[in-house]
């Protein structure tokens, strides 16, 4: 989010299919939403779309694609999946495997695609609002944390919700749950604020993923439900075959950040 | 809606599962959520979950259970899907073959429940406003129409969006937006106010389903997503097997209203 990046959606996706993009996506096509990727065989289809559907804060669905299908309908009509994202993790068994730039080698007939929504988009209607984000003042990633708040269970698909921590400044607390909670299919309101130990948090220097940021005197952690859950929780099911984008290279959609809203 | 029903939701599934209620379920429980009900075979599971995710207005979904099972864990964990609604309506192929008042006999290992957001829960909201609903006071069924408005197909489901009318005052259109925006998973803000046409509706006086109401003068109609949708778009699909609930006669949950919105 740092810096102006003047491409368009489009234009970004065609440099990455080309393979001219390796880079994270973080800052580019400001204004526009973009999307966490997994995809699955058909066989743990239902129960990971029932998972989103019963935990919609932390897993958001912004499109889901029938079995085979890699191109994108309604979050862009130009995408194609298997290359348009500029890094992909495979995991088998639930270990990653390998780091590839496509998966058109790989695609499958049976493979379900899910894309879900990401907190730049909430993220950048805090900026605008003058709310200060710290990991970006700081030049970091967002902490996040593993939480005792248990997801609802769906078929194989079971774990706890991790969420993202975000210092605010106290007078600005509620400020910040009225945006976030416009965005409901980009992880909406906070779903905790305050003491960490209450959602099992022990010690908010000691992230379990991304990094830590300071925290000024007279400002509240706030968290979000995060992304990397339906991640965790796929993985913990361990299933034969999953490919997710890699952290930060997201897929990048024609869809305003303001017509999620 | 009309009178106050003094018993609660455990109290009249009670009733209802021992055979003592076969009426319509408008107006008891006042406060809970009551649902609309979808049993399908899980070959078509995928498929309809995957069309209420792309049809959230016409198909808010408040509960899925997993393959067959028939007790709810979120809505009610007191409730049997097989006994606890008035009546249901067996369809084969598409075609309405009976009405029976439990289902214990016919369940499979392969059925999946869908239970979906009503507007009885939106109605309630809207009359603690003051805000007067016409079919209610006319004590009539509420008017529906099947619009132009295409819904996202999604495998073997599609078909237009059914929608139900109320006239509201014009002074009142941006208030009754407003309040039911709040009710996403029961249908939420409308999705036309005023002229049909537009929506491809031709005679407001002859509803494709329900009764005809009154429109004053000064009042605009208004159109919200109607549960008739799902029901409509399954049917046209033809499964082999289809159990829904008997029109009126509702799921009634343990949510309140409120917890909805």
């Amino acid at each position: 989010m740092q810096r102006i990046e003047p491409l368009r959606p489009k234009e970004i996706r065609s440099l990455i299919r080309k393979g001219k993009w390796g880079k994270p996506t973080a800052g580019v096509a400001l204004g526009y939403a973009q999307a966490n990727l997994v995809v699955l065989p058909q066989k743990y289809a239902f129960d990971f779309l029932l998972f989103c559907q019963r935990n919609p804060k932390p897993c958001p669905l912004l499109e889901v694609l029938e079995p085979g299908r890699y191109r994108t309908k309604y979050l862009s009509s130009y995408a194609d999946i298997r290359t348009d994202i500029p890094r992909y993790h495979i995991y088998q068994n639930g270990r990653l495997e390998r780091t590839v730039k496509r998966i058109t080698d790989l695609w499958r007939k049976d493979f379900v695609t899910f894309l879900l929504g990401c907190s730049f988009s909430f993220e950048e209607a805090l900026l605008r609002v003058k709310i200060t984000i710290r990991h970006i003042e700081e030049n970091k990633n967002v902490p996040m944390f593993i939480t005792n708040i248990p997801c609802k269970p769906a078929g194989v698909f079971h774990g706890p919700m991790v969420v993202s921590m975000r210092p605010i400044p106290l007078d600005q607390v509620a400020r910040a749950v009225q945006i976030t909670s416009r965005y409901a299919s980009v992880h909406g309101a906070p779903v905790h604020i305050g003491d960490p130990l209450a959602i099992g948090i022990k010690d908010l220097r000691k992230p379990d993923f991304g990094d830590s940021v300071t925290i000024h005197k007279g400002e509240a952690p706030v968290f979000w439900a995060c992304g990397v859950t339906p991640q965790a929780v796929v993985m913990k099911a361990k299933p034969d075959l999953c490919i997710t984008h890699a952290p930060g290279h997201m897929f990048v959609t024609d869809l305003l950040n303001e017509e999620l809203a």
